[in-house]
C-alpha cells in the first residue's frame, strides 16, 4: 500500500544524508521536511563517512560536481554500503560532459546503489557512457510515450538486473523498476519540468521512502514517485491565473507537505508491468 | 525597547558578512533585506578579510562547512574582532561529526563571539565537546521545557559566562542569555521546525541587530530572537488550508518586513531571570 | 520589437551555462525556465570547457567568487568566444574587494564580452579599478537620476567601447548602451532593491535573450532589461497588504513566466538616445 509508505515517512522521520547540488538544495532539504523526514547536507571528505553513519540513507546528486565533492560522493556511499543503509543515485547531466557520464559510472562501479533516478536522457547516457543530453533536461527524441512504453519498460527492467539497483526513470510517464516488476506511473503534469530542481527534490523525497520503509523498497520508491506526481497535480490546483513555476514551486512542496496516506491512495494512478 | 531595536535596524542599514551554508543562503540574504539590513556573502580567503573589514559585522555559519571555507570563517572573525564588530556563531549540527563540534570549539577559541545561536543539542555539543545531535535538529532529550526551564536558563548563564558572549538558545521556549540576565521567549510555532534554515535566518536577523544597536547588545539580540518568533506567528496567521512549509516559509521572511517597532513591542511574550 | 526578442527566446529555449553564486543560483534557474530558457550550473574546470559548448551562451556572475571557480570562468569564457557564443559578465561586489575588481578587470582582459551587466557603482569600480561600492548594492552617490542621467548615458556608451561589449548599467534608471546608442528604461520599482539577487536573475535572463536573438543585441539585451523592470511592475500589483519581499521574489518570477510579447511590448516604458 503506498499509503503506508507515506504513513511510515511521518512515523519513522528518516534522517537523509544529500551530497546534493547547490542549485535546488534548499528544494531538497524544504521537501524532506515536508514529506516527514530530516535533511542532513554535508559535503566535506572530513566528515561525510561521519554523517553518513548517523543518518537512515544517503542522496547522491551529481549537479554540480567538483573535484572536492565527487571524492565525499564515494566516501559517503562506501560507508552507506557498509552499514546496509539505502544510497540513491541522482546522475544530473550524465551525458552533457564527460565528467558526469565518468562520475556516474564510476560511482554506480564503486557503490551499490538501492535506487537510480533520473530522466531518460541521463539514464541513457549512464547505460550507454555517453548521450544526447540536452543539458540537465531529458532530450525530446528519448521521451517515453505510450508508444515507446513497452520498449522502455524493457529497458529500465534490464538497468534494474545491470545495477542491482531500483530504476526511477522520470518524464512525462515515470517508470519504476527492479528486474522483473514494473510501475508505470501517469501522474504529474508537464509544467513540472519548468521548475527546476522538481528531479531533484523526488530523489531527496525517494531516499526518505526508502529509509522508512526498509521492507518494500520497489513499493517504497513507486510511492514516492507517485506522491511527486500528485503534488504536482495538487499544487498546481492552487494556482491562481497569475501565479507562474516559482509559485507552482512551493505548491508542490506544500502539497507534499500536507498529503496523508488516503490522499495518496486515492490519486494515484499507475499500472504494474 | 525592542522596538527601538528594530527601527535600529531600519535606520542604519546594517551591512552583514555571512560565511554561511549552501542550504539556506537566499533565505539568510532575504531575511537581512526583509528587516532592513544589506547582506554580502563571501567565503574565499583572498578577500573575506577586506569583506569583513567594509561590513558591520560577521556572520559565521558551519551548516556546510568545508576545508576552504573554515580558513574564511577564522580569517574573517579574527579580522572583525581586531575592528571590534559584532561575530555570530551558529554552530549548524555541532555534535553530528568530530569536524564540526571541534571547528565550533576552535572557532571559540581563537575568535572572540558576541553572540552564539544554536538548539540546545548544538549548544550541548559545543560545551561539552560532543553529543547526541540527531543531525541538525535538536534531540527531543535536550528540548527546553517548562519542567527543565530552571536547568537551561543556569545553564545559558553558565555558557554566556565562559564564552563571554551572548548565548541564543532557541527552540519550544528561546533563551537569550549573558553572565547575568536571560530573557527568556515564548513567541514562536513549532510548525518553524518544519521548514529548512529558520535557525540560520534568525542568526542572519540577530547580527543584524547587533550591529545597529552597539548600546545594548543583550536586549537587541532578545529582540531578534523575539522578532523571529513573532513572524512565525504572524506568517501562520497568514496560510491557507493548502498552504505547506514552502509557503510558510516565505511568509515569515514577509512577517519581517512588515513588522514594525509596534508590531514587535505589542506581540513580544517574555519574561526576565 | 521587444515583443519578438520575447518571443525568440520561447520559440528557441536558449540552453544557458551560469557560473554563478550560490545565494540566488536557484532563483536564476528558475527565470531562466520562466522565460522559456534552459539553464544548466557548472563550475568544475574538469567539465566547463565541454558544458560551454553545449550551451548557446555563457553567464559569468562572481558573487561568491573562489579561486576553483575564477578558474572556471576563465576557461568557459573562453571557450565561448572561440565557438562566438554570447558571454555575460555580472561583476557583483566590483569595488568591494580586490579579488572581485582585479577579477572582473581580468576577465574583461581576457574574454570578449557580448554585455555585462551591474549597478552603477559596480560598473564605475569596474572601470576605475577600485571604488566606493557598499557591500553589493549600489552607492547612493552614484545613483542614476535624471540630473546625472546625461553624464550616465556618456558613461555607459564610453564603457560600451572601452569593452567592446554593451553595458547593461542597471538601478532606478536602467541604461543599456552600445557605442552609439544607449536605451534609457523607465520599467521596475525601488522595491525590487529588498530582493536577493534581482540582478543575478535580469543577467540569466539577459543571456537568454542575446541567445536567442543573435541579430540583434542591443535590442534584446533591452527587452530582457525592460521584461525584469515590466516583471516588478507586474509581480508588486498582484501583492497582499501582508505580502513582503520573500513573496514578491515568486512574484517577478510569475510574471517573466506569464509574459508574452504583447505585454512587454504594451508595458515597456524607454526611451532612445
Amino acid at each position: 500500500m503506498f499509503s503506508t509508505c507515506l504513513e511510515n515517512v511521518r512515523a519513522r522521520t528518516p534522517l537523509v544524508h544529500s551530497i546534493t547540488n547547490y542549485v535546488t538544495v534548499n528544494d531538497v532539504a524544504n521537501i524532506l521536511l515536508a514529506c516527514g523526514g530530516s535533511p542532513i547536507m554535508s559535503d566535506d571528505i572530513g566528515e561525510v563517512e561521519e554523517i553518513a553513519s548517523i543518518c537512515g540513507g544517503v542522496n547522491i546528486n551529481i549537479g554540480t560536481l567538483s573535484q572536492r565533492t565527487i571524492l565525499a560522493m564515494f566516501a559517503a556511499g562506501k560507508r552507506a554500503n557498509a552499514l546496509s543503509r539505502p544510497v540513491l543515485l541522482d546522475p544530473v547531466g550524465a551525458g552533457a560532459s564527460a565528467l558526469r557520464t565518468r562520475t556516474a559510472q564510476k560511482l554506480t562501479e564503486e557503490v551499490r546503489f538501492t535506487a537510480i533516478r533520473g530522466n531518460i536522457s541521463e539514464i541513457k547516457a549512464l547505460v550507454a557512457g555517453g548521450g544526447s543530453t540536452k543539458g540537465v533536461d531529458a532530450d525530446v527524441a528519448d521521451t517515453v510515450t505510450e508508444e515507446s512504453l513497452d520498449e522502455a519498460v524493457a529497458f529500465a527492467k534490464a538497468a534494474a538486473v545491470r545495477y542491482g539497483a531500483i530504476m526511477a526513470i522520470t518524464g512525462a510517464i515515470d517508470l519504476v523498476a527492479d528486474a522483473g516488476t514494473c510501475y508505470v506511473i501517469r501522474n504529474g503534469r508537464a509544467e513540472m519540468g519548468r521548475i527546476t530542481g522538481t528531479g531533484c527534490q523526488l530523489s531527496g523525497l525517494l531516499t526518505a521512502y526508502l529509509v522508512a520503509n526498509p521492507g518494500g523498497a520497489l513499493e517504497a520508491a513507486a510511492a514516492a514517485v507517485t506522491a511527486m506526481g500528485l503534488a504536482g497535480e495538487l499544487g498546481w490546483g492552487n494556482m491562481a491565473p497569475t501565479d507562474g513555476n516559482a509559485t507552482y514551486r512551493n505548491r508542490i512542496i506544500d502539497a507534499i507537505y500536507r498529503m496523508d496516506g488516503a490522499a495518496l491512495e486515492g490519486g494515484a494512478r499507475y499500472e504494474v508491468r
